[in-house]
């Protein structure tokens, strides 16, 4: 997504107290007291403009998510989206995923959604894609035992990298799609995904760790 | 492929001593001497008309081919395209591939083709892919310590399925392509590829035992 930096975010992000959680690493391993129940927890990692968790949040009142965002300027756009509703099952968090291991605790984390990522196309930013040996060693930590990672991409070589990358760390694979939109199932698509859904295929993947 | 039946095919097969093995099994564990010499094994199963492996087998002298089809219809056709020509590195073999562990010894073949197989897309019929455990299990024992699958299909369901089945039985996979056609890479294309790759992306993997 091209980034248009948006004046007083963090700001603002900061003095909303219902969906912000400004210090959340202090909430490692104590998720569950936040949201004030024992239901599931879902991560979305870059939610972007947040489409896809918000519908995803209000379609699943049982289950916590917590979107978690680079820039303020895309966490902000989510907050407008949202500040006027009633959402008790949804955080936003201002976070980078490089230290993902330090916003969950061991096993804390049910589902992590890796929706349409920075593709980082050369080989030389290899380690850098959210779906890296480095970040699938971390995602191994704060996943639960049955937990899972969904991704979807349209980005073919960040797709089929993940593949690899998937199968030859230790992850099994199920309910691959190479062309999702075609698949008779639901699908609640993320802004991005509206729009570029048109001109190619929408890749998704389910991978849990190998018992 | 569409099967006619050509009457006489296999008398026809059986009479050619030069390409055609008749007894193929008696090889087993011994094909080297059927080629008189050290160099690797490759084999295709389901090589259809032949186009792929016997363009394969004139760019590469030093490597032996194994050319299997079910149907004695269909390998007459790889038989008139060769019959005339002096190919050495190269075999026909009737065979079905649920017996492929009879045909070759452990660790014999360095690699398999397995290039636009019937797709076999009712989940009934999941266990008849050549990518289903089962067959991979074959494969297994009868692969060389290096050896690979290099799989082609243009059929999306069947490439879904062999991702899974691959990753979720212990190889690891490499060079994936979800657009081979798009790929900067030297292609041998089989009959049906030439004509199918326009319709929609071709897809290929490779896949290794772990150690």
């Amino acid at each position: 997504m091209r980034l248009r930096k948006v004046a007083g975010a963090e700001d603002r992000l900061n003095e909303n107290k219902t969906y912000f959680v400004s210090s959340p690493e202090e909430n490692k391993g104590i998720w569950k007291s936040v949201f004030s129940n024992e239901n599931q927890l879902h991560v979305e990692i870059g939610c972007g403009k947040g489409g896809f968790i918000v519908e995803n949040a209000k379609k699943n009142p049982n289950i916590n998510f917590i979107a978690i965002e680079k820039y303020d300027s895309v966490l902000i756009r989510v907050l407008e989206k949202i500040e006027n509703e009633d959402i008790p099952n949804l955080r936003l968090v201002l976070f980078d995923a490089n230290d993902i291991s330090l916003l969950f605790g061991d096993k804390e984390v049910d589902t992590i959604y890796l929706n349409f990522s920075d593709p980082w196309p050369k080989n030389k930013h290899a380690r850098r894609r959210l779906t890296s040996s480095i970040f699938l060693n971390q995602y191994k930590n704060i996943l639960s035992d049955n937990g899972q990672i969904i991704q979807k991409t349209d980005n073919r070589h960040l797709f089929e990298s993940s593949l690899e990358s998937f199968c030859n760390n230790g992850w099994s694979m199920f309910d691959i799609s190479l062309d999702l939109h075609k698949e008779d199932e639901p699908n609640i698509c993320t802004e991005y995904e509206e729009k570029f859904s048109k001109f190619g295929p929408i890749y998704r993947l389910k991978a849990k760790l190998k018992k």
